[in-house]
């Protein structure tokens, strides 16, 4: 560990077979299993502008063998990567946030500060990108009732989310690399949830540690955390013990709509290194991919009844399942819910697998085949959310949480923490707004009779159920 | 009154905490209420250009505390704010209002002539104004059943509208802030609609006094007026007592679809100043807005039982409500048809709550769920007319009277009086030769039988009755 | 008559009140009625040029009284109107029809090669042209359904219209003015047609005379002659008889979807004066259009009973009813069938009235509310045909003849003589193509099975009948 | 045959009447019958560089008389026609097809380095392209259906066609002329299809003989051969004699669905002279075309009796039918299964009859009028796969192969055999994540539970049976 390395010798070690970076002034062996093709690109080189914004302290630790750390490098060696952090390195003329109205200025904004790669990362979703736009053009074509002559002086936000008030329905949904787009990161989005009342969700593969993010939270401040179950189990057991410690987090968020990663192109195209520790190895070379190796790090063998008895060895927090997107997991979902106390309806952002439904779809299916589970279980839903009007289609249709996903990340990407608040208050706005003028003051009296969904329901499964080891007299009541 | 400021005296009131502006060569002081953020922006400056256009004489003397009016600007100091008017100040070689074939080419020209800010409130709708582009599209769906072998030599459009004779079923619905557009104003569009034997509706917020738009009413001429009830009773009560000294205006419009602004995004970006001492405070800054100060002026607490009962003590004319949207609503207000004589099916042009329903939605749903409400009042539409065939579709659907809301208004800024004239002769000929080419001579053969609805019918709302309070067996006979 | 003026002397009568102009070297008085406001831009010149490619010989005698011959003028005097004829004037390096591979790119040649003016008025359409549009799209949602192993080697389009002998079911609808596209004119597509064995219908509104048109029929060749009533009835009934005296004319097509002309934009833009001697007053003054100008020259009183007793008196030819929009106008002619043959679904090339239904939309909706019709009378489609497979789709629905309205005329525009038969001849080998893909040898073959309309069933009409004055019940049996 | 002529004597017989042309140094004949309009623009001169990349070894030989061959060229006196040829002239800096990251960007390569004569070929589609179009969408418009909570760790894509083990169900189709993009050819394609364990249907009209194409088969590779039957049997005979020795070919596959050539404009706009000895007389002439010319070369009298039972006395090879796409056929082809062991859905990838339906509205037209028909024989499916879901979705409605027309094609124009291999990489690695995430480990657990076809369900037929001489009791059961 005493040695010194030139990053002259350091660069000599640029292959598959003899991989050294240089992270935070130390050499490291970074060969395969551990590394992958993608971070031969920096092979031999100094990493850690690349690294860093996208890796919570602590992981080069958890992640690498004790003897991979080789020393240290002579800084007077090494000449830097050409930085390309997004957010706040280009001091362009940029509108102020608080000048901007909506969802799409704030993206905009924030594809213009942003780095390449931080875009790429955020915006891309799988294949043909036809469920990313399916989600918001779904909530588009359900059309609204507004009531009239009714008193609409007063109106409130204000719910419960897992039996903790929040101060609107709106949270904040596991996303990862917040530092790609701006250095505040994870605990700066915190920071504006803490002033608004709304719940974050903290992704597995965020750019801070989970004790970063909640440190400063403000009393009452409510938090998720969100569990991709590892191949390692031990090292989600370790990081379930950490969380277990932190009492603002309230809850887990186990993913499921992602055993393998979906093919998110633009990201692939924008060469990013994000995933070099935990994720998949990209299908670069022209032979089959041999199996098992399609996604290094996350566990594709999770089933009902061995992952939620394995968690519930390892916490007592309740339990929330991401990734539902039918009414038969729905359906499943709230046989446990001794467990289980809330689903996501997500396709992930359309970044899994094209063509999957948008949640509306499975909020409409549900209420079909088996309403009965939105009283056994909270129901809360994401993707494609842009405009208030989003969020209330979503709670007339039963859901109680509403997730956003990229948006936060944009706003973070385009003013810091000022652009999370300014991306939570245009969203809470416009909330009201859509409630004001359907005539309702409180969240409980949205329902069926606001929306009319007509086209989405002729667009709905209607074939057999896909009930499988659960199949039975179906709707079974639960 | 008697004291007198220098533009520089006042130039340095240009705070929230003081703020003054010059009107008319007079020194007022328009800190909040009264005021808000917009006005900052002219705060310290001469706001005559801003302000007159838009705001009917009498409005500082009615919104402002006497003692607001702190004394004479030296008009030797001022230096005028650059005007912005539209309509006749730019000389160009523009197209003549009379080779103009179609609403399209009236606003088009109307957005070449109109300044900025004209255009920007006249075009804006509520957020990504799917509802306003779906106005048309509703429109454009339905198919006509044009019959032959009849003979079509005579052909009327006059009808009658509450009991009123009218030359033609399409009537000029209210609009505010003609004079942003042309400085005839309201009064220019009542001299075309008396021309045409056209009934105009006048807008609560016009920006001309009611009796000035009357004044020089042709015979016969009929006028609505709309209402919006402020948060200040006693100001709609005087100026209800003023309207029912115009014997020219025949009924009252009670506004429902607007109890909190829309979000008009066109608008805001325009830079309007035109609601600063009636509208909202907009949601610039980055803490949630206080409640009660979201449409400052307006009253957001109107309801069924007691707004009637109030409107009753204060007038005799007969009441039309506007912005009914759903069958309920329609359905409800049939039941208070003593004094409600005519509901107008809007959604305010699609700039209240996007994703609202057109009009034609909410006929065909009365149709399915409650057609003797056609037996009980008189059903006017408005929203999205742009072609003689839009106006035949809506009154085979069973309207009575067709509004038109953005047209005169582009066809003022188009050309003056001569523009709306020209609005109102194109879609008078297009009406005509369209129950022409449907075998139909008077308005009242006029059908289900002309028109196809099966793709809209696919759409309309099946969903469970909102009858609310009123909820009973459903559709209860009335 | 012997009187002669200089071209000076005539441009001083350039006013509405005493309107002149020259044509073929003669002064004539246009005032109205007979001439109409764009006449007035001719007012004072030589108008040959403008009027010769529009008019059929005679067209002077018969329109002006003889009084209005003034004289002659001095041919040394004028100075010719700048000629704005199409298709051969413009020697530019077009490619050879007979490189052109379908209906597009021949209208793409005559676009490029026809003058402004003949293009405005081949290429215009009502309003917003979205029946025209339709016309084509509701062709390409229909699926055909090609069937295997099925011996195609021969494969035949003969087949008869009203009892004649033709070579293909397509035919030439009739469409005004050819000569305005190519000197050549009628008799031209009368050429091409000869030696395709295709029927051809002569426009009531045709360019050359019906005598000149037929003058060098081939034997067995076969035209229909098409009628506008005209208001002056005894103008209708020297056509007749002289239509009756050519033994090639077998039958009168009756055009009843245009008792008012539509409003086609782009042919008012296009400054088109062809309808000058015979067409509307266009609605250009501000002023209300006075009752009984909308549509000078033709008759908008026709009537089942009067129209047709009256055209059994001067005619003994079969009738043709063109212009039939709905299933219970189908079904009323065929009550008539012992003088009505035929009718023609068509909505004139979406020229009267936009939003009227595509002639496909007839055909379904009468195999399903009056399949007895097609025994009764034959049921020909003309509108939006572009392709083989265009045609075969009207067939398997029933139709018997398929109308070519544009495509003929961009032939001719864009070839003359050659451009008609190249047009003709590709959508005959477009329609033997498919019928051997589908497994057919004879058009009698063609039906339902080969086709999926599934899509246009969801949009037909299915509302009340609106049969009037022939209500009874309905469906009734012919 | 020992005769020389120089290049200016060959150039003299450059007419429809006499037409020699140079090939491979020999001089030849290539009058009609035998040669077509477009040979004639090669008339006189050397067309070995066009012919090659289009013919196998040994079409002279079988196609033209013996006394066709003139003699030899004096090559001191040609000078070549400019090279068309793609794929490996043009040294730009294109980037890798390791690089590409999927069929679009395959296409985008392949059409940047091609010749414009191979695009053209490629490319094409029958008239407007409606069908190919179409074909990709209608599997867009197919929703997934993820399942969560399942171990996906395993899975694989193995199975068997017509009891041949493959490594994927997704198979290279028949498509013609693949040296026309790479000089590897056909061969190149067998020698991808050989490292993935992928099943390939060699060409009729392939560019290598069957013998060249399979001779470096790796064991177990698995081909089927394409018949196109010739007007003349025995060269048909002769081929499939031929193929009968070919232990790797383990069935025919009988094309039906283009008795005749469908319209290929932008083949036709390309110039190809591909089909010069065995197709379709172009339209070129205004004259009607003769019967019995339209495709010269195939036979369009193939019947289900006299058909089969020829092929059964030349074969025992079993039969695959490909080019069905009415349940009624697929019905009828079950009827055979002794003899007939798969059929393949298919519109020819919008080649021959454009909006015909894409082979997703065969499967369900199938599931729900004659479901029995997959117990029967193999179904399988080709036309607009571009991705894995599509794959995926075929399976789930019921296909058991999926079938590659272009992207092999494109991938082999964009890089030879790595481009082949790259395009089936990619494939088959976007069905596996799609597998994974429905919860799958095996093709045979993929049903309609995993998708929603509802959209698609909504077009499909549902007219009256077409079954003509199979008519009877439908659906019967087979």
């Amino acid at each position: 560990m005493g040695k010194v390395f030139t990053a002259t010798e350091v660069a000599e070690h640029n292959t598959r077979k003899s991989c050294w970076v240089i992270l935070y002034g130390k050499v490291y062996d970074v060969r395969p299993p551990g590394g992958a093709n993608v971070i031969l690109k920096l092979a031999g080189k100094d990493a850690t502008e690349e690294f860093d914004p996208v890796h919570p302290a602590g992981t080069l630790e958890e992640n690498l063998r004790p003897e991979a750390l080789l020393g240290n490098v002579d800084p007077s060696t090494i000449s830097a990567v050409e930085p390309q952090l997004g957010g706040i390195e280009k001091p362009e003329n940029h509108p102020p946030v608080q000048s901007l109205l909506n969802m799409d200025e704030i993206e905009e904004l924030a594809t213009k500060k942003a780095s390449k790669k931080a875009w790429a990362y955020y915006y891309s979703a799988a294949d043909d990108k036809i469920t990313k736009r399916f989600n918001t053009e779904a909530f588009r074509s359900i059309l609204l009732r507004p009531r009239v002559f009714i008193d609409c002086t007063e109106c409130s936000l204000e719910t419960t989310l897992l039996g903790n008030q929040v101060s609107m329905p709106i949270y904040v949904a596991p996303a990862a690399q917040a530092r790609l787009g701006h250095p505040s990161g994870e605990a700066g989005i915190a920071e504006a949830c803490g002033g608004f009342g709304a719940l974050q969700i903290i992704s597995n593969s965020a750019s801070m540690t989970p004790e970063q993010i909640v440190a400063n939270a403000v009393p009452g401040q409510t938090f998720g955390w969100q569990l991709y179950v590892q191949d390692d189990r031990t090292k989600s057991e370790k990081m379930i013990a950490r969380v277990n410690k932190l009492s603002a987090i309230k809850f887990l968020v186990l993913t499921l709509d992602t055993p393998v990663m979906g093919k998110r192109e633009d990201d692939q195209r924008g060469g990013n290194v994000i995933n070099e520790l935990t994720a998949m190895e990209s299908p670069e070379g022209s032979e089959p991919v041999p199996e098992k190796q399609v996604f290094a790090g996350f566990d594709p063998s999770l089933t009902w009844t061995e992952t939620l008895a394995w968690l519930a060895k390892h916490t007592s927090l309740p339990v929330v399942l991401k990734g539902i997107q039918t009414h038969e997991d729905a359906y499943i979902a709230a046989l446990h819910n001794s467990q289980v106390k809330g689903i996501v309806l997500s396709n992930h952002g359309g970044r899994s697998l094209d063509t999957a439904p948008p949640a509306v779809h499975t909020l409409l299916e549900m209420r079909k085949y088996c309403p009965e589970v939105f009283d056994k279980v909270e129901v809360w839903i994401d993707g494609g959310v842009r405009r208030g009007t989003d969020v209330v289609k979503a709670l007339c249709l039963g859901a109680r949480g509403v997730g956003l996903g990229r948006p936060p990340l944009w706003g973070l990407a385009a003013g810091g923490v000022d652009g999370v608040k300014r991306t939570l208050q245009i969203l809470a706005d416009e909330t009201k707004t859509c409630m004001r003028l359907l005539g309702v003051q409180r969240l409980d009296q949205l329902g069926m009779q606001h929306i009319n969904t007509r086209l989405l329901e002729q667009q709905i499964y209607d074939g057999p159920s896909g009930l499988g080891a659960y199949r039975g007299r179906f709707p079974a009541k639960i």
